[in-house]
């Protein structure tokens, strides 16, 4: 299970030095106001731009990245030398059309790929965050992309969306900054995490920490790594994203390059052989401190909270479109909890749509190739397009 | 997480010699064979008994634990201080009316409260098995509870029954010794473990094996123990157990012992603090490899493979009279993989109930107060126990 430390990528700071990505830095003058009462300055963000901003400045859609997503969402990924998280999403002609729109995806705040996060320089301290970095909110990673929006100069996004967490923020830009939202797309997500995702995450947390290696979160203070305890929340938290049903058909109880079982605690089934992999691949693109971050973002995601507990007027007299989707299969954001955003959305007789797809794939699919996603997410953005008087080709203001 | 020593039992192979049950001891002249090809001997089975065996011997019920049962199915627990895991089950006018059976609970091998285990002292070492105790099968657990049964004199079970892992035992002794089970009734279980099943059991045993104090399955040859990868292990376990339903009913997003989100990796909430509780009682209780060798036997459980594939072949021709029970909201071992032991009796024609119960609880329902698996259990049971000709009290013949 150990990484194979030759192919690991470089998760300290550096990551805020790549050249394969944007970037914008907030000095000490703007500094970004947390939840939690403290604030970071100097702020990071790195980001990635695909297609073209028009001369009007309305064809811009805000991607947002789930739990260990990052702003490489097409083209290659420059540590894992495989496709970015979305590529049958968003590119020249696909339903996220960068012929027609410019589209934008920021590492979040807490992340590890270049924005300001556990593995940045605390500037009160010269050396590496890690556990002292602030706990973070949703909002606040909405409230940096708004400053990253302010630096590229879009007033008002056609769209926002995203799956899973980026789902959540999806929500929370509406929420945040009604008026700078035109329409809202979050996919395969909740407005609050459940109990059962909290309990998910918990173990995930608790795998990292148990590992020595963590060292109290300051692991890179010694050059350690905890990869045992980040792989075991990864195999945990992967079996989550897929469903019964994936696992049965993609593995079953197929053995693993064997004809008979083995009687010994080898990977006798592919399943297990398979979730191995997911862990040891994982530990070589993502920090510890990072997932722990970033899982607690989720967990403290509320939105109905901040609105005296009416999840309803977190959107009231909201002029957004929306669009809500949800899978069958999912059982991690069931139908159920993307239902309950659409009722909210309805009882403030908001513009809404609500799609619940038919797959197989779990929670995993808005990654998957369904083509009735694609179709859902071109017509959704098509419509707002037209509806804002965007036109089928781009009069391009500013090249990415 | 770290388990409290102080109130830690011992889980050494002193466990073989404790004296708040019953033991038999099989010598070098009767073997168990195992499905590996290998032999335990000398083999013990510790176990509990309950009730009085009538002079006929014919009522006589096995109770099979699941994963991190033991025989202490009634009664007060003698490590953990409380009542056994099925209290509102076995005992006097109780469901599994001790008044009227004989009910014996043994210790599965592979277990670590006084049947042959991991911590057992291996014969041909002088020291215990640790990770060199063979991996071990369902078939392997019932051939060793058919060798206390001959010891006990009983040559025909009145019925044998269990949850999940018991479960699994109760259709394996259909299918390994047809003749000596009058019926049978399989609770929460399946005839095979699914691949999301056995995925979760990898992502426990990795959880352990990543547990430096492991130390690669001879932690106690120095005095440690992997507590805290147990514990995580442990962690994932239990929220399979329960439903999506039942921890929002029981937790939601209520906040532990405080008023406000912490902004801190300490327990913000109930769920987290509940989920830590388990894991570090657990390992109070627990052998580390007593829970890698039984996740896999769990794993290698598919009662059909043994019969070229078809499961109605592992019943056919049975007398047996069977009682399948399923709980709507466990997604461990849902409805549906029930159904399929209920299609492949169906398929021999033979003597089948199937029940399907409406529960909140999840997995662990079979375990909780729900009156109607009462009434079914009890009703099944003296169905079988009149069909048999044994009366409403016993006629003592040997006391337990």
């Amino acid at each position: 299970m150990p990484a194979n430390k030759s192919a690991s990528v470089d998760l300290s700071d550096a990551a805020a030095n790549r050249q394969d990505c944007d970037f914008v830095r907030f000095g000490p003058d703007k500094p970004l106001q947390l939840d939690c009462g403290k604030t970071l300055q100097p702020l990071t963000l790195a980001y990635k731009t695909y297609g073209a901003l028009n001369a009007e400045k309305s064809n811009a859609v805000l991607v947002c990245h789930a739990l260990t997503g990052d702003q490489y969402a097409a083209g290659t990924h420059p540590v894992t030398g495989k496709p970015g998280w979305w590529p049958l999403m968003i590119g020249p002609g696909l339903p996220i059309d960068t012929d027609r729109y410019f589209v934008i995806c920021a590492n979040v705040i807490g992340g590890c790929m270049g924005s300001t996060g556990p593995l940045s320089i605390d500037p009160e301290t010269g050396r590496n965050f890690g556990i002292d970095f602030p706990v973070i909110t949703m909002r606040d990673m909405v409230r940096a992309q708004a400053m990253l929006l302010d630096h590229l100069g879009i007033e008002r996004l056609l769209c926002v969306t995203g799956g899973s967490m980026g789902g959540m923020q999806a929500l929370q830009w509406v929420a945040s900054y009604p008026e700078r939202v035109f329409a809202s797309m979050p996919i395969a997500t909740a407005a609050r995490h459940t109990s059962q995702n909290i309990a998910f995450h918990e173990v995930g947390r608790q795998a990292v920490i148990a590992d020595r290696d963590w060292m109290g979160g300051r692991y890179m203070d010694k050059n350690k790594r905890p990869e045992k305890g980040l792989a075991v929340a990864r195999m945990a938290a992967h079996v989550t994203y897929l469903s019964d049903e994936a696992l049965h058909q993609k593995f079953g109880r197929n053995l693993q390059n064997r004809d008979a079982l083995a009687y010994g605690f080898d990977a006798d089934f592919q399943v297990e052989s398979y979730l191995r992999h997911q862990g040891s691949t994982f530990v070589e693109r993502f920090d510890a401190n990072s997932y722990l971050y970033l899982t607690k973002a989720m967990d403290y995601f509320d939105l109905a909270a901040d609105y005296d507990g009416v999840l309803a007027n977190a959107f009231a007299g909201t002029k957004t479109r929306f669009c809500v989707i949800s899978f069958t299969s999912d059982w991690l954001f069931p139908t159920g909890e993307n239902r309950e955003i659409v009722h909210a959305l309805n009882a403030v007789a908001a513009d809404v749509s609500f799609v619940e797809l038919e797959t197989a794939g779990g929670h995993d699919s808005f990654l998957l190739d369904v083509p009735e996603l694609f179709d859902t997410v071109r017509g959704f953005l098509s419509s707002s397009a037209r509806m804002r008087g965007i036109g089928d080709t781009v009069k391009a203001g500013r090249q990415a």
